[in-house]
């Protein structure tokens, strides 16, 4: 356990809580916060504080923090924004460990200034804060609510992290509702210091929370967040429920919050990379952290649909295209597992028709095959209201087969659907925490969810591949562009780094004589290009100083001489050094290969099909830096274009590990030289198995500072 | 009014109802329809007939058909179905008019012959077939419920067909429930005879119904369905779930009805030109079916986004870009309308931030405002639920501003977040039928399906667009080609067909002199090609028989002699014609395009991107023939290649209105010519805007039969 996670304990699990502001007035904020501390069961000290003194709720009010022996583990801080500085400036000179400041009025409403006044005496005082423009937090470890709430928040499995207030105060009614269970509930508001990843690192060993749902608008330390959430995911599910996806959104989401959406599709990438579960609605967060926190993950992939509706069987079958779940599709075992308990004129292919004759025994005893098979990994159960079914029993075939799922460790879900009873089952059911829903998609896009998270675990490696490069190499370049107060890299400069990085460009030399030009295209393979090379011919071809598709000796030692003869005659002064040679880049696949430092992620790579596809199709794809070989290839088969590198009609497949190892060389160049942020390699070709890739185009910029950004 | 229509009445109206296989035993299927059906409330004649006879459920039973004097509108066969040809005949042979044969164990179990005999028996003799394989229909113009299902449908305005039985015989509870009141619920099963299309025929003009909500697995005679759909959609909207849309839905499907799934690109796009709109799942079905049913089509696109948390707001503005729903952004105007209910540290801007302290009399305001303004199409009223909010009025505001923005014309819905009283408001008022929903994104897909019902409304025409084509030609290729008894076309007669159907191929002819080749070159334009032509060689480039990229006289002059010498050399007995002067075809956009007979559909064609990524990226949409312009620029919009046509990275926009005539020629094609079954042209190439395209290569296949299907 770091220091962060020892210290970030004390927030969660506070042994004295102090309110800054509390008030004798039930309607202000102050008297909330503290209404909800006393109320909720917190064991530890309480102190209110407020000059005029006297009681509140029982509790006796302190006129100050001079009256408040020790020091604080957590205070909340209510007041106007125009007294928050002083309050948290008293608190932190109190050896205040944390301040929760609720107070609004700053960054979200421009007012930056002061927030960073505020947080930077905080800091220099080593209180750390949480805010501000928050409406607080509860913990389920030490039973405290201070926030200003509804109360009433019930104790369970799954921690929330909101950085919308309206959306996370709704959310303790709605988690009541659905008898979803709370951890940990915070608003982190303007993040002005502590941060999701700050948070997440004491949930990762929090014993009461199972799953983990997190509400952002903007990300603001990735980096950080990144390396968190990879120690996280395999211990725990998160959900993100991230807004601002669209550009409009995104504009709206810097106009409420003042934070930066960022690129959505690097977001959702690396979220992929880290084992986070995306969901794009509310609900279907809530669907997945309650499944995921109840639910244990499956041993395997094979997943059998039971149902006594064709159609319904249909749609699910769908669903599970759409959602990756996987049917288990081994036919005969299938018959053997599912003919006694399906009718002549069902069928026992996945899906299992029991048909509309089914009743409860039915279900028993095709859902106990199905327990039973140890090849069967999970179960969708479907059930469309008939007049057949023996309705008294839904629910007790429902619960009863639930709870012997869970204990044999297999993921069973119902979908039901029908009339008054259904409903009614559906309800109840799911206030008991049985995994069952009304609509197919929805069932099976938490099945979804929880196969998303299955296969993180099953694939996801602690490795981290990194390329040789030549760093002194690319510095020197880099110092060379700097000195001639550029922040771009010439051809020649791009070229030296590719050189230094391992990266193949066209092979290319400048001949001074025929011998040498044809010995370097014997070496290098026809066909070949010829240019002159003299500092006096701009229009090289004008002046008939370029061949190209030179295909054998003959027709360089004739283009050689031709050029040559050419631009005697056209530019009779110049001054010829030579004539350049360069490999003829065969027509292949052309990708797009990239590193840059995003302003949310920091170092990041990304891949995808390049030329003008890149713009129109969008096919790219991104991974935070560092990663390795395995990451690369997942990037590889996310783009739409991946069949073109497998080989389609006929083509051979391409070479996969060269483009991989492009990858690590350019995640590595951005990790290691700071003084680059942003590398293009467009377009890369890439040949057959075996004979590699070329990178045709490079285009590099360098950092601003002359440091570039850390990231350490 | 069609023949078909006033036919067609006597099912959804009918005067008398027979019930064959009527049974005094309550547990039994001839039981409950006549029990549905005489405590449903039909004012007609019921005839329960079985050959014990007595009375059931009051009335008095038939033998037999001769004691029914006249003939029945519509009589249910509920007898086993060994004995259900003999139920039909009789039925026939007593001149009823429609049999809905709601026994099972027919082409659903491979008993295909038996369906046929018994469709075949009942058309020859004038009575249509419903089903078999159905649970029967409700048709609340003459309160009939002739199913065997629950019983107390509710009646109302959404009009429900489904080729599911077990689905729509749950959706009879589940409409219960959500208080989604039916015109009608027919049950279409294995569609021996009837199918959608007969009984849109009715619903379109049917004054009960306002949407209408099909379920469908496989679509048999969809030319018909279309042409139907088509006169539907500009009257009222129509909801689809097709299942079966995944490759492996699609199998379960076949196993399930033996219904053939088709294309599932092909049905969505095709739905797309009708107008229909896709639900994927039975909830977003039923939320637009009701939605639709109940809210007037807005009068414009400019939608307002109403909150109390910023939050929510942006997750809605994110789903408005999902859904297409468009946000009105003039700030300044904007400003104007909202700013006196919005506080300062809200937001006027599109979304409207009523902030977290806004109480039932802000939203009036602001709902009002909105309302008023005549600029303001469509409102999303979004609500978190706060301690600050007047939770009694809740209900009340949101009931009565519904109301005031339904009479306005306007669509108003709501999306309400938050705990116990939040989930009993949207509980109650979706019961009451007030569009308001529990999930940001589900209010949004309902808007977005108005939205897009509203476009099809906006933009659909009936124009019909064809091109002047020399038929007789083609059909004499075509003659040609099975005299020669192939099922194709060799490159010559395709050329022939496309010059016939004046499709522009790279203009060529075969010279017999240097001054034809030159003549001819010179009006094509450089560069072109030179080929030899000889039945006697058939490697052209080995003779030295073939010259490219020849770019003016002199090239051509030095091409013809070396062809000819180099040919008489190497193949001296060669018989040789002459040689081929080609233009060269120049680089482009690829496209392709392509017409051809589909099994559910018809005639159709297709459009995409071309080359190797017609396969990889999938990039390719459908439309129904016949088509419009509009219909031909609409399926190239919908190609998400589409920008490289506009232009993109400083490129020219491409010749569209060239790529829009090479679609409806090849329409026009499919439709006139029978003998054709497919006709692919691959690549397209088009040129900067005025350039035109040319045909690069053309495929078509004939049809099978000799005079090809019809489609008449």
């Amino acid at each position: 356990m770091s220091h962060d996670q020892t210290e970030i304990k004390n927030l969660f699990e506070p042994r004295s809580v102090a309110v800054i502001g509390a008030s004798h007035n039930s309607a202000k904020i102050g008297y909330k916060v503290l209404e909800n501390i006393v109320r909720g069961g917190f064991g530890g000290k309480v102190y209110p504080i407020n000059p005029k003194g006297g009681e509140i709720l029982g509790v006796s009010v302190k006129k100050g923090w001079d009256e408040i022996e020790g020091s604080v583990d957590v205070a909340c801080t209510c007041v106007p924004s125009k007294f928050a500085f002083e309050a948290v400036k008293a608190a932190a000179d109190h050896g205040t460990k944390f301040n929760l400041v609720i107070t609004s009025g700053f960054s979200e409403v421009g007012n930056i200034e002061e927030e960073k006044r505020l947080t930077a005496y905080a800091t220099d005082h080593g209180m750390r804060i949480l805010g501000p423009n928050i409406f607080g937090m509860y913990s389920a470890a030490a039973s405290v609510d201070a926030t200003f709430g509804p109360g009433g928040i019930k104790a369970g499995s799954v921690a929330i992290i909101t950085q919308s207030g309206a959306l996370g105060l709704a959310m303790i009614g709605k988690t009541a509702v659905e008898n979803i269970g709370i951890s940990a509930l915070v608003s982190v508001g303007n993040k002005a210091d502590i941060d999701e990843a700050d948070l997440l690192s004491y949930l990762v060993d929090d014993p009461n929370t199972r799953s983990i749902l997190m509400y952002i608008e903007g990300v603001r330390d990735g980096h950080h967040l990144v390396e968190v959430l990879t120690e996280v995911t395999p211990k725990k599910p998160v959900v993100v429920i991230k807004s601002g996806r669209s550009a409009r959104g995104a504009m709206a989401a810097a106009s409420h919050t003042g934070s930066l959406a960022g690129s959505d599709a690097v977001f959702d990438a690396i979220m992929r990379q880290c084992g986070v579960l995306r969901a794009e609605s509310i609900e279907e967060a809530f669907n997945l952290c309650k499944f995921l926190s109840d639910t244990s993950v499956p041993r395997g992939e094979n997943t059998v649909i039971v149902t006594n509706g064709g159609g319904i069987g249909v749609l699910a079958t769908d669903a599970c295209e759409k959602y990756n779940v996987k049917l288990f599709d081994d036919h005969e075992q299938l018959h053997e597992v599912f003919s006694k308990a399906t009718p002549d004129f069902g069928s026992t292919k996945n899906p299992i028709d029991l048909t509309g004759g089914a009743t409860s025994a039915d279900y028993w005893e095709a859902l106990k095959a199905a327990r039973d098979h140890e090849r069967i990994d999970s179960v969708l159960a479907l059930y469309c209201e008939t007049a057949v079914f023996d309705a008294d029993n839904l629910k007790a075939m429902i619960r009863e087969n639930s709870e012997q799922f869970k204990q044999a460790g297999k993921p069973l879900l119902f979908s039901v659907f029908g009339g008054a009873m259904s409903e009614e089952a559906v309800g109840s059911l799911t206030k008991e925490r049985v995994p069952v829903f009304g609509d197919v998609y929805e069932t099976v896009a938490c099945l979804g969810g929880l196969y998303s998270y299955y296969r993180h675990l099953k694939d996801r490696s602690e490795t981290v591949d990194e390329a040789e490069i030549d760093v002194a190499a690319i510095e020197e370049v880099i110092q060379g562009a700097r000195a001639d107060r550029r922040g771009f890299l010439l051809a020649h400069e791009g070229q030296r780094l590719m050189d230094a990085a391992g990266i193949a460009l066209p092979a290319s030399t400048v001949a001074r004589t025929i011998d040498e030009a044809v010995a370097f295209a014997e070496k290098a393979g026809y066909p070949v290009v010829l240019k002159i090379v003299s500092r006096d011919i701009l229009h090289k071809s004008d002046a008939g100083g370029v061949a190209l598709d030179l295909e054998n000796r003959d027709e360089v030692v004739d283009a050689y001489q031709a050029i040559m003869r050419s631009c005697r005659e056209r530019v009779p002064d110049a001054r010829i050094t030579g004539i350049e040679v360069s490999e003829m880049v065969r027509a292949g696949v052309e990708l797009i290969v990239g590193a840059r430092r995003d302003a949310s992620f920091g170092p990041i790579v990304m891949f995808g099909l390049g030329g003008i596809y890149v713009e129109v199709m969008k096919d790219v794809t991104f991974r935070a830096v560092p990663l390795n070989r395995a990451e690369a290839i997942e990037m590889m088969k996310e783009i739409r274009a991946y069949p073109l590198l497998l080989g389609v009609r006929g083509e051979e497949r391409k070479d996969i590990p060269c483009v991989v190892d492009t990858i690590i060389r350019l995640a590595t160049i951005i990790r290691k030289c700071e003084g680059i942020s942003d590398i293009e390699v467009n377009p890369l070709v890439v040949y057959e198995q075996g004979q590699g890739a070329r990178a045709v185009d490079v285009r590099v910029m360098l950092s601003s500072a002359e440091g570039g950004r850390s990231h350490a």
